[in-house]
C-alpha cells in the first residue's frame, strides 16, 4: 500500500513535524519537501491530519516489529514483559508522539475512546501469539489469549498516554509497576 | 466551596446536559434552571466547560465516597479489588460519563495526558490507604503505597475510557481480567 510517493510524502510530513510542529505543518509544505505537486499530496491525502495518522500507523508499526525482532527471555510470559516495557519506553521517547501528545492529542482520541487503530490490532495480535507461546510453556496460565492480550493493551497504552500525570510519582517507579502488573497477570 | 447557588448550577447543568446534550447546553439554560441571573453564572463559571468540570468531580467524587461507604472483602487487598472494579462499572455506567465521552471528550484529555484531576487524586488516596491496611494485614506486597495506587490507577482509567474499543473482546471478560489484574498486581 505503501508506494515510493506515499513514503516520500510521509517522510517529508515527518521532516517537517519534527522541524516546525503539527500545527505549522501544511501540506503545502509536505509537497515542497516531498518533491511532488500538492494535487499528488491531495489525490492520497485530504489534509494533514490523514498523513499523521498514517505516519503513526508507519512509524509506530516499524517500532513494534524493531521490538518484536529484539525481543529475549527465556519463556512467553518474559517475552511478553519485554515486550510490553520496551513498548512503553519506545512511545514514550517517540519524538512524534511528543509532538503529538503536545500539538494534536485529540488525534489520539478515537483510538482510546472508541475503536482499535492499526498498531493496536498489530500490538494484539503479537501479544496474543506470545500468549499463546508463554501457555504451551507453561510460563502463562490458561485463558483466551486475544482477551489477555487485549487487557494488556489497556493496560499498556495507558502508561504510554499518562505515565507522567503524577508529579510525585517517578516514571522509573512506574514503569516497575507495569512490569510486575504485566508478569503477576499472566503468571499461572 | 459548593455554596447552595453553585450547587443549584450543577444541578441545572447536570440535567441539562443530560436532556439535551453537551453542545446545546448554554450558560442561559443553565441559568434558567437553576433560578439564577446569567450575571451569578458568569461570576462563578467562564463556560459550560467550566460547569462541567466542576460537576464531574462533585458526581465522581460521590460515586467514589458511595463505592467506599460499600467496600467489602476479607482483607486490604480484596477491598482494593473490589473498590476498582465497582469504580470502572459505575463509571462506565454513568450517564454524564456517556454524554461526556460522545460529546465532548477532549474535556477528559488534560486529566489523561498532562496533570491529575481532583477525582483521580481522591482515587489515588483512598487506594493508598487500602493498600497501606493491605500491607499491614498481610494480604498486599511491600511497596510504596503512593505508586502502587498510582500504578492502580492508569490501570483503571484505561478500562473506563477504553474498555470499549475493542469489537471481538466482550467487556465482561475485559472487567474479570481488570479484577485479576489488579488481585495479582498487589499479591505478595
Amino acid at each position: 500500500m505503501t508506494d515510493a510517493t506515499t513514503g516520500a510524502i510521509l517522510d517529508a510530513t515527518r521532516s517537517s513535524v519534527l522541524d516546525f510542529g503539527i500545527r505549522r505543518t501544511t501540506l503545502t509544505d509536505v509537497a515542497r519537501r516531498a518533491g511532488v505537486s500538492r494535487m499528488t499530496v491531495y489525490r492520497r491525502y485530504p489534509d494533514v491530519d490523514a498523513i499523521l495518522r498514517d505516519l503513526m500507523t508507519r512509524e509506530f508499526g516499524a517500532a513494534m516489529a524493531d521490538i518484536a525482532a529484539n525481543v529475549g527471555g527465556r519463556d512467553g510470559r518474559s517475552r511478553v514483559v519485554h515486550r510490553i516495557v520496551a513498548s512503553v519506553e519506545v512511545l514514550r521517547a517517540s519524538a512524534l508522539m511528543s509532538k503529538i501528545l503536545e500539538a494534536e492529542p485529540e488525534l489520539l482520541l478515537p483510538y482510546v475512546l472508541d475503536r482499535m487503530g492499526e498498531t493496536q490490532r498489530v500490538a494484539v495480535t503479537m501479544v496474543s501469539a506470545d500468549v499463546a507461546d508463554g501457555q504451551a510453556d507453561g510460563s502463562i496460565r490458561a485463558g483466551d489469549p486475544r482477551v489477555l492480550a487485549q487487557a494488556l493493551l489497556l493496560v499498556t497504552q495507558s502508561f504510554v498516554l499518562s505515565g507522567g500525570i503524577a508529579d510525585d510519582v517517578p516514571e522509573a517507579a512506574l514503569r516497575e509497576e507495569l512490569a510486575h502488573a504485566v508478569d503477576a497477570m499472566l503468571a499461572p
